[in-house]
């Protein structure tokens, strides 16, 4: 069934733009503006100025180009976090994910995204030149590769490794291995290759 | 990976109103959000004016309860349409599925749901009072009950046909059949018995 007349052009407006997501097809779109049409009118009212503030709101952190309210985000403010031990990641999703380990006290630098020929990324496009900075400033001790197992992950830390080597800073990336839960028989052959050569000893 | 902390309020907000929508988790939230995020201002701006008029532009055909963007619909104030066949549906996405066929050629009724005594809706919760003043002004000759083939569609035929039954008005329903492009091995048994009872003579 398409909906090639709808009877109100609010309708079809918040609609549209519903379906304009990714993922969201016409059909779910309109669902979902139903459903706000039986709400409540504050409610929805509240949602609409939900998504006008985004851009209004939020601004990058100055120091780690995280996403957040003030000039600075509340990790980089955070004066018990290690500010000489970097985390690199690429967006501000890998941040919220390490952060819920709590594993990590350090801080990071988000560079918005990877090097990827494909899509067109370059190394200009990231904020790669503000962590340069922190390896060369001689207050940051350790610098963590923390980007996907891709290609483009792998490219990137390449291309940071020939940009930061010379800094007397430590350059480490995170483990890789048997991801835990999984099964050994169904683990890719590179991964378990390269589990097997990074074996560690056995611990209780 | 739950989001417990978010980098920023302002993407809290959005990403718990996003989530508060019918079969839009929490990730699927926080990854639409992102996609706004990464969009034009102005577009993202748009988006939210667009929820937000979403109560103050639309509002209800005071002939048919379809929602419209003036007191009366475009359907209930086009001349060409029959007013003497009123059809009488559950919603607006129904006044749409058959606005599509592009075979009715009369006005609708939009009851606003059906009588289910399991969701708690009762006749007094929907807009029967209106239908009952057609069916006895004595311009309507026949109302179409083009409600959904379940337990609560016949439920509210059945209601209807005792409220309006009195009134010198035809009242009819939909046909039911096979659909087409069904194959009759997969057709339920109850649909296939009430084709068989209501078979037509054959036209080429």
């Amino acid at each position: 069934m398409s909906y090639a007349e709808f009877p109100s052009k609010a309708l079809e407006n918040a609609v549209n733009h519903f379906a304009s997501l990714p993922g969201i097809g016409r059909k779910t779109a309109f669902r979902l503006v139903m459903s706000l049409l039986r709400r409540d009118r504050q409610e929805v009212a509240g949602f609409g100025e939900s998504i006008a503030a985004l851009h209004n709101d939020i601004v990058r952190c100055t120091v780690c180009n995280n996403i957040s309210d003030t000039g600075i985000c509340s990790i980089c403010a955070d004066d018990r976090r290690d500010r000489t031990l970097v985390c690199v990641v690429e967006n501000i999703q890998d941040v919220m994910a390490i952060e819920n380990t709590r594993q990590f006290r350090g801080v990071y630098h988000v560079l918005g995204g990877v090097i990827s020929p494909v899509e067109g990324i370059k190394p200009s496009d990231l904020y790669i030149a503000g962590l340069e900075e922190k390896a060369s400033s001689g207050t940051v001790t350790e610098i963590i590769f923390a980007l996907s197992a891709t290609m483009e992950g792998d490219t990137t830390n390449f291309y940071l490794y020939k940009k930061l080597g010379k800094y007397n800073v430590a350059l480490t990336t995170l483990a890789r291995g048997v991801a835990v839960g999984d099964e050994l028989e169904y683990t890719d052959e590179i991964t378990l290759g390269r589990a097997i050569n990074n074996r560690n000893p056995y611990r209780q």
